[in-house]
């Protein structure tokens, strides 16, 4: 058999480790794998494949990011194409794609990616590629999964990040701002948050108010502590207002900068206290996996190679109950998996008296 | 309410955070909390017990070890007391701490330890002191536990270090073992393994042979690679023969030294390679927690308290399929949870051609 | 004796190294030593002072932050006092704080800071308070100082923060920009940019051109390789303007926003190249020191005292051609130590092909 | 010009580094350069040179090893020999060895390497091929340099094992042993048994005696702390013993095994403290350079470039008086650079009270 490998949309670490490990246990197998450079959009160019061999991905374990690369305009369905009128139009190549995937010999396709990933995937198992979808994303919230690969990372940089500022912050007595990745699920900020012993987390899925932050800095200061931590994921948003959206000010509030610097100044108005924010952003994303990345994904990678074995296509590797499973592809898309509020981690949160800022 | 937190066993990263966590959430039921100090012996002294406040416990998740103390002789069931002849005799005096325990007013007990510590906190249990328990254990070998506290931070550091000893191997063609914690189960080992690419793990769950060992070496040579890297469990064992336990010789193999030292010398013979061993020890289980163990700890040490407010005693807390819950203390003693041979990291490691010695 | 020891201006890894070096080798000489609370402007409150003993100091080389505290409104020469109208303004209580040291019977201090600090700590030798001073700045910028303590942990942060990037700027074939910091010199931003590889290294000392620089990203890409690091310090100046004032936009530009953004958007408008931008920020001042700076941290506070003990008052603590020296404390104040353009450093970044935006 | 660039002995953090720095710096002079593989003893078999290009160094600098290899056998002037009866002999190839440079067309040599790589870099540029040396060593100890590249990286790594393992003694109230590199000097346990507290820090430049070691931790533990960290180089030496040659027992004594273990049993012995010791071995030696060790690599690697561009021949690039000289390479030849008794790093460590074992 002759089978593809392909990564899609944001960088996580772990990638590499996923694309070794489908790659060694299909060769052995006895098939021949091909990697796509680039994401799907390279199949339309004259030499879209590298051969993936032992030695092709040696070491790559510990490597960060993805050595076939992930451009962002790799959605065949709607791949941008210019106009005669210099325009970009979104036109649907797919049938293209599944043809010229046929005419080069692909059997069957690893599809590694984030939840716009297994969408593709999905369609294109419809149009004829059987396909195994390996979930990835730092935010964590792919539906399905209790666990993607980049997410213990993504966590583990942030903890670390919020850990060096928590000094800063006690050394000066000051109220830090985190600002952590996750535009639609607080996992990163819930677990980094707690982790590092943040005094406050916002989190998309709760929306927050200004008074109740406010309130817990002053309360924090009227027990004799003259620092606190604030995390806040990009996608956490203020009760009745729309004025952020992916962290960013958009409309009328554009002049408020970024979500980060909007709680500084508030914060520092209605507190009184000095206040600094930082946001992390790209670096939770890169960088050599942890441990358990390595292992998630390796053991995800492998997975796929034995569920193309055994012809149970059309399937998303998912960790469920701390169990390797095989979940359809349609039925990851198009939602995102939210923080449950009575879950047992923010239970935790409010039992250790963080303040979840409602 | 008054209870006393107990940290018992040997030292893993996030015993902090679970004594902080069962602290702040007892002082939030409006409980007083109370640390014992270097284990139960320090209950026949005058002076064993540190009031936990916020101030007290405040920073320490980040910090590794106890510090509480997590003394050697903490079994008040074989308490070693000295004879007049000057020997040293195990005494129970279980009942006389019990009493010390109820005339300082403990109505309640949060046990954090390995498996030893469980069985003493049932056996506690079944006097009257109304008990919950917290597993921890770097080699994550306790019964009942999907994760124990401290086995994702030793994972980390031992990969850590076998990517360090993988660059030396390749830079001198060399091959190198390392020996790993875990004297009954091969978790750290066949975790770490993984997630460093060795070539070789050893388990005690598989007897390994040294022709089988040996072969792999060979075998990987052919290919025209010149290093190796061997991963050892402690506890791992050669077939058919006892002459290692818990990773040193012992009987008429004395003379062998440690296992890591007897597999470089036996390697070096059968292969002609140029061969290295290194044994990780203690670092393993010291030093700051990953921010997975972190809140492994945070969510087990409040859960603690929730099952004592809901007056469910006589519980550890565990992890299975990803959710807290609680089982009988009396269900964990006495045994150890091995590695499954057909889970599916096992079926990883094979699939990426690793050998396992068998 | 009885000796003060006050930490001062921004927190830098390796400040609680040298408080504990400091307390442990005026122990030893049997004087006492107390730490100053958060700067000068407590020695105006009631308890000013923490006596400092060996328990007390125990353990905190490891630890970020000074455990003193350091208060931004420390310099005694220029209290802000609030005034009857309600407005603040500066005030010189020098002579108060002098009586006030005198008073409590400190008769010599060791003033670990920056360049403000240094300063101070001048101005109060001249008003007969024996001082020693104790260079501390992540940026390395204080005159007659080849290393101040905190630079190799900023280095080290921002390496590690710019190698994870990178791996993301590969996959996404992206223009990444770093910011780091780097007011007046462009230490940090020289180092780390040299050892994470990046492609483009902008300094305070080399005004750069927004030609140069996407020349350089259209040269690499000429070459085929789609991804490029830019490194910038906060300080960095566009030549022949001066819309930034450390990293911010001022004036009329004040709609630019930061560096970072504005050299994101530009560099995309004049490459076509999809940019990103990450702002470092305070996780580069906090944090556990490395073992550099703890090494630096702790020759330097004992030398303090040996300075103290041999009555050499009045100088600074310095590193010159490796070496420890001291020299006058009225040597230090008001300049900055720049990056000398013909250093080797220098030389290296153009051997190794880097632009330097000039 | 056509350059070959060698790296030879243990394997160091920044080889790669500087094989890099030479690399593109002597591509920018417009000249060809060759690396050899796996050391001089390569030059006689068919293929022993490997073109260095952009590409081939692309992204090395952060990787630790050496990409070029570096085997044991590579001394021309003592090149194992297998005799007809069997035997092993050592046999001087170094006129073959030139007269195969001059053939391959190699009209320089950048030889990177310790001791032994400089010495017989000395002779073979006394054969007339010009020579640029670059010092590396984790041990710090070649003559003439201030640093050597591989020992900032190696001082991190055992600091940061000696915090783990002070975890563990402080909770357990034990003594902590920890074996660090040093042959013959003590850098790597003078700077990390610093930056780790340790109490004891053991070297080659001072015998020690066990009764001044237990006298230091029974002092500690009348001042109330029950455990003691003792770092030692493989090179220390008791007092008036010779019974361990770089931390292996030889003669009659081997049944003592390692020095590590030695000193566990007698320290336990005398003190009657709970003991337990730690060999950190060639995890000290491997993996990812700190920032300064890349550094140091980038500029001793241009500098190299820069010395052969000026046909300044026959030199060794070290770091002076903290700046970047060329000493002549016969200079170096035969002994160590030892720590200096009364240097300021052995004053700090006799200030904080450590004890050194005299």
């Amino acid at each position: 058999m002759k089978i593809a490998v392909n990564t899609g949309g944001g960088d996580a670490p772990g990638l590499n480790a996923a694309i070794r490990a489908a790659t060694v246990a299909a060769l052995k197998q006895g098939w021949e794998v091909y990697g796509i450079r680039n994401g799907y959009g390279s199949l339309f160019t004259d030499d879209p494949l590298v051969k993936l061999t032992h030695e092709k991905v040696h070491g790559i374990t510990m490597l960060g990011g993805t050595f076939l690369g992930s451009a962002n305009r790799g959605n065949p369905f709607e791949m941008p194409v210019k106009q005669s009128d210099g325009s970009v139009k979104a036109v649907d190549r797919s049938d293209e794609l599944v043809k010229r995937m046929k005419d080069l010999g692909i059997e069957a396709l690893v599809a590694i990616g984030g939840d716009g990933s297994m969408i593709i995937a999905n369609k294109l198992s419809k149009k004829g590629i059987p396909v195994v979808g390996v979930p990835k994303t730092i935010d964590n919230d792919i539906v399905g999964c209790e666990i993607t690969l980049g997410f213990d990372t993504a966590c583990s940089i942030a903890t670390e990040a919020i850990d060096r500022i928590s000094t800063t912050a006690e050394s000066h007595q000051r109220v830090m701002i985190v600002e952590v990745m996750g535009r639609y699920a607080g996992w990163i900020a819930l677990h980094s948050g707690l982790a590092a012993s943040a005094d406050i987390i916002l989190i998309p899925e709760i929306p927050f108010s200004l008074d109740s932050v406010c309130n817990k800095i002053k309360q924090i200061q009227s027990f004799g502590r003259e620092h606190a931590i604030v995390v806040v994921a990009e996608g956490a948003k203020e009760k009745g207002k729309s004025h952020f959206v992916k962290g960013k000010a958009v409309g009328q509030a554009e002049q408020l900068g970024g979500l980060a610097e909007y709680l500084e100044k508030k914060i520092a108005e209605q507190t009184g206290k000095e206040t600094r924010s930082v946001v992390l952003g790209h670096q939770q994303r890169g960088g050599s996996p942890s441990a358990f990345d390595r292992l998630i994904s390796l053991r995800f990678g492998t997975e796929a190679i034995r569920a193309l074995a055994e012809k149970d296509f059309n399937k998303m590797i998912v960790m469920q109950q701390n169990e390797l499973r095989r979940i359809p592809l349609n039925e990851v898309a198009g939602s995102y998996r939210a923080v449950h509020l009575d879950c047992d981690t923010v239970m935790t949160a409010r039992d250790l008296g963080k303040s979840l800022g409602d």
